[in-house]
C-alpha cells in the first residue's frame, strides 16, 4: 500500500489500512519512517478527539483483566475502543504484553475494539514515542477511547501518563505492610485509582486499602486544585464497577474542560514530547560518538572512585565531543 | 592569593583560603574557573569524610532555627559544620537563604562553623553544581558535618538530594487538610522527616500529623530493604530532639556502610552528577545555537497547536543544530 492508500484506507474506516500504518511506525527502516511521518503529518488535523487512558499497576494488579471488562463495557455503550502498549521490556523477555491475543479474548474478537501489542525497541524513548504516535493514528481512524497499558518496568509509567489525559493505577486489595509496594512517584502521577479484586472475601481488605491510599493522597499536594484523585473499588473478574470508573473519567474531562486545564495538558504534553526527543537524540548522538564511547569507561570508573570530580569529567567528554 | 598558596591555606586550617577557593568556584571568569578546577583536583584525595546532610521543608518549617541548634548541638560533640545552600531563587528575589547572617547569629559567631549563603547562577544546574564543588573543599577542609540546606523552588530538592548522604525533611506539625503541600516527589526522597515546633500546644497536632506522614510512608516502597524512614517530633526553637536527630544519621551511617550502600549511593552519586552536567551543556549549547533559537518559537507553538508532531519537530531542530 502506498500512503496515499493508507490514509484513505484509514479515512474510509479500514483497520487493516491503520494496522499497516502503524507497522511502519514501528519499523526501523528508514524508507518506512519517512512513510510513516508522512501519513502521519497528513493525519494530523483528525486526532485530539479520543480521551487517552493510561492503565497501570503491579503484576496481578489484573490489567488485561481489567481493560477485557472496562473495553467490553465501553462497546456496549457503543463506543470504539483501541488498546496499546508500553512495554520496554519485550525486547528482552520475548513475550510483550498484549502480544498473547488471548489474554484479552473477548475484546480481540470485537469489530469495534482494535488491540496493538507493544512496539519494541532499544530505548524506553523509542518504544514510547512509537506507542504515541499510533496512538495518534488510531485518533484519526475514530476511536473514541484510547487505552494505553504498561507494565510499570522503569520509568514506563512516566512516559505513559506524558502521553495521556489521564493516569489509571490499578491496585490490589492488601493493606498496611503488603500494600507496600507502590513504586516510587507513581502514586503521584495518577489521576484516580482503582482496588481491582473488591470481591467477596477480598472486599473487607479493599475498603482498608482504599481509606489507606485515600489518607496517603490526603496529605500530597494535589496535581490540579480542581481535581481529587478518587479511590474506587472494582471487581473487573465480576464486571462490577465499570460504570463508576467510566463517570469518574468523564467528570474529569468536564471538570478539566472546563477550566482549559483539559487542553493545555495536552499542548504541555507535546512540547515537553519534543523536547524529550530532541534530547534523547543528543544523549544517543552522545554515547555513540566514537571518541567518547573510548573514552567513557575509565572516565566513568576515576569518577566513581573520586579521582577526577563530576565537573571536569564532563569538561572532558563535551570537549572530545565536540572536538572531532 | 595563588592556588598553590590557597590549598596550603586549606591544610593549614585557615577559613580565609577556603572562603577564597568557593569564591574561585563562584566566579563566571574562565580564569578563575581554571583555577578552582585546579585547586578541586588537587584537593580530591582528601574529601569524602564528613556526613553530607541534605535539609529542606517549607517556609515556615524553622529551617533556620533547626539549623542553628542542630549545629550548635553538632559543635558541642565536639564536631565541626558547615552550612551550604542550594537557592536557584536568589538571582531573582536578590535576598537568597543564609546571605542574611543574623539568621544562625550563635552558629555564625563559632569558629568551629562556617556558613556560607548561596551561590548566585542563571540555572539550578549551575547554583547545584557551585555548591557540591564547595561541599568537597569543605570537607577537604576538615568539616565533620556538612548541611546543605534548601528553600525547595522548582528541582532544588531533587539537586541537593543528588549531592548528599542523608536527605532531611522538615514539616510543620500540621494534619489532615492543612498537612496538605508537601511537594510532589519530596517525600519519596527523604530519608528522614521531622515534625519540628513540636512544642507546648502544638504537640498533640504534632504526634497526629506525624502518625499521618508514617501512614503514607507506610505504603510507598522504600528506597533500601535495610532503611525504614523515621519520623521524628522535634523544636527546634527550645533545642529539643538534636540528639534523636543526630543519633538517626549515626544508625543510617552505621547500616547503610554495613552494607556497602553508603559508598555505593556516593560512586553512583558521583557518575550522575557527571551525566547530569553533561546534559546540561547539550542542552544549553542546543538552545543558545543561533539557527535553532531562530527556529525554536514558530516550531514549538506549531507543535502545541497540534499542527505539527513532536517528533517531526525535534527532527527538524536536530537536523539544524547538526548541520550548522
Amino acid at each position: 500500500m502506498t500512503p496515499q492508500q493508507i490514509i484513505e484506507g484509514i479515512h474510509q474506516g479500514k483497520l487493516r489500512a491503520l494496522a499497516k500504518a502503524i507497522t511502519l511506525i514501528e519499523s526501523q527502516r528508514p524508507e518506512d519512517q519517512q512513510r510513516a511521518a508522512a501519513i502521519l503529518e497528513e493525519l494530523l488535523p483528525r486526532t485530539g478527539r479520543s480521551l487517552r487512558i493510561g492503565i497501570s499497576g503491579v503484576p496481578g494488579a489484573g490489567k488485561s483483566t481489567f481493560i477485557e471488562a472496562f473495553g467490553m463495557y465501553l462497546l456496549q455503550q457503543g463506543k470504539k475502543v483501541a488498546v496499546l502498549a508500553v512495554d520496554p521490556s519485550s525486547q528482552i523477555s520475548g513475550g510483550s504484553i498484549l502480544g498473547d491475543k488471548t489474554r484479552m479474548e473477548l475484546l480481540s474478537r470485537e469489530t469495534n475494539a482494535f488491540i496493538r501489542p507493544s512496539p519494541s525497541g532499544d530505548t524506553l524513548g523509542g518504544v514510547a514515542r512509537k506507542t504515541r504516535e499510533s496512538m495518534l493514528l488510531c485518533e484519526a481512524y475514530g476511536f473514541d477511547v484510547i487505552i494505553v497499558e504498561t507494565v510499570g518496568v522503569g520509568q514506563s509509567e512516566t512516559a505513559v501518563a506524558a502521553m495521556v489525559d489521564f493516569f489509571l493505577l490499578l491496585q490490589l486489595p492488601n493493606a498496611g505492610d503488603e500494600l507496600q509496594g507502590i513504586k516510587k512517584g507513581v502514586m503521584e502521577i495518577a489521576d484516580g485509582i482503582l482496588i481491582n479484586k473488591a470481591d467477596g472475601d477480598n472486599r473487607p481488605r479493599a475498603e482498608l486499602a482504599g481509606r489507606q491510599i485515600e489518607n496517603a493522597l490526603h496529605i500530597m499536594k494535589p496535581k490540579s486544585a480542581n481535581w481529587q484523585v478518587p479511590v474506587h473499588l472494582v471487581s473487573a473478574l465480576k464486571k462490577e464497577g465499570m460504570g463508576t470508573v467510566w463517570q469518574m473519567l468523564e467528570t474529569y474531562r468536564e471538570a478539566m474542560s472546563e477550566t482549559g486545564e483539559f487542553e493545555e495538558k495536552r499542548r504541555r504534553q507535546a512540547v515537553d514530547w519534543m523536547w524529550s526527543t530532541v534530547m534523547e537524540s543528543l544523549k544517543y548522538s552522545f554515547h555513540h560518538h566514537p571518541k567518547v564511547a573510548a573514552l567513557l569507561p575509565q572516565i566513568q570508573q576515576s569518577v566513581a572512585e573520586g579521582v577526577t570530580t563530576p565537573g571536569m569529567a564532563a569538561k572532558r567528554l563535551l570537549e572530545t565531543f565536540k572536538r572531532h
